[in-house]
């Protein structure tokens, strides 16, 4: 069986998986340092995502390590589509949250002017965390795609 | 060969592009049916999606009905992946415009109150064609990406 970098129980897939573990959670931290967040919708979706992207990335980085360590990769279309599946699902969720965040700072710091520099900073950068994390799973979703068809 | 229903040059595919022209040609109607948007950088940004997403379904319609009157579908390789391609960015592209138009339309509504009623519910109209032009464009995408593998 040909092996696509990237693709589930490969070391490439554990690295994506690491990423965007670390964007998640550093996207949440930076949402969460202060306690704000829950006065504006979007702020709230993002925390909400964010706390299923974190889990799921979690999970997936124990099976790549499991396999990467044990050398055997776990090939059963079933469980590939599962992860392809919700690695969209959930790409689509945080691409939503990371642009209502995005947009949501971007009026909060030209249109209304009532945000305090160093609070919108840290929305900026939980957005742009957002952001990243989304484009390490899509790139995680689009590699396991690429292998659905071979099995 | 196979014909997957929803895929380039069936019936089922004029229909689908059918729905993204009028859902994102009534998207871009309701934004700039008043010029307030370009003081909000994300209505813009939806202005400016649907400005590249309405060209690009015409031409499919076009195509998609050449080939149903015609009775031949296009199925080269080449062409197929640009559509997949085109259909996969657009879509995220999209959704990115349709989530900041509702966050900042709900921050609008919610947060500021100083946006007059009758606007705001153009605006929420915008963002939900937005979000429809979006399932169906991730739809045709899907379709085609199916067949991709078989050619």
């Amino acid at each position: 069986m040909e092996e696509v970098p990237g693709s589930l129980g490969t070391s490439a897939s554990l690295a994506l998986r690491l990423g965007q573990t670390i964007f998640s959670s550093a996207s949440l931290l930076f949402m969460c340092l202060d306690v704000q967040f829950y006065s504006y919708t979007s702020f709230c979706y993002l925390v909400t995502i964010m706390g299923l992207v974190i889990p799921w990335s979690m999970t997936l980085v124990l099976v790549d390590a499991y396999s990467v360590c044990v050398k055997s990769l776990p090939r059963e279309q079933k469980i590939l589509l599962i992860v392809v599946i919700g690695d969209l699902v959930l790409s689509f969720l945080t691409l939503a949250a990371a642009c209502s965040t995005a947009s949501v700072t971007d009026l909060l710091i030209h249109a209304a002017r009532y945000c305090p520099a160093k609070l919108c900073s840290r929305y900026q950068l939980s957005a742009a965390m957002a952001f990243l994390s989304w484009s390490l799973s899509l790139a995680s979703s689009l590699f396991n795609l690429w292998l659905l068809p071979s099995l």
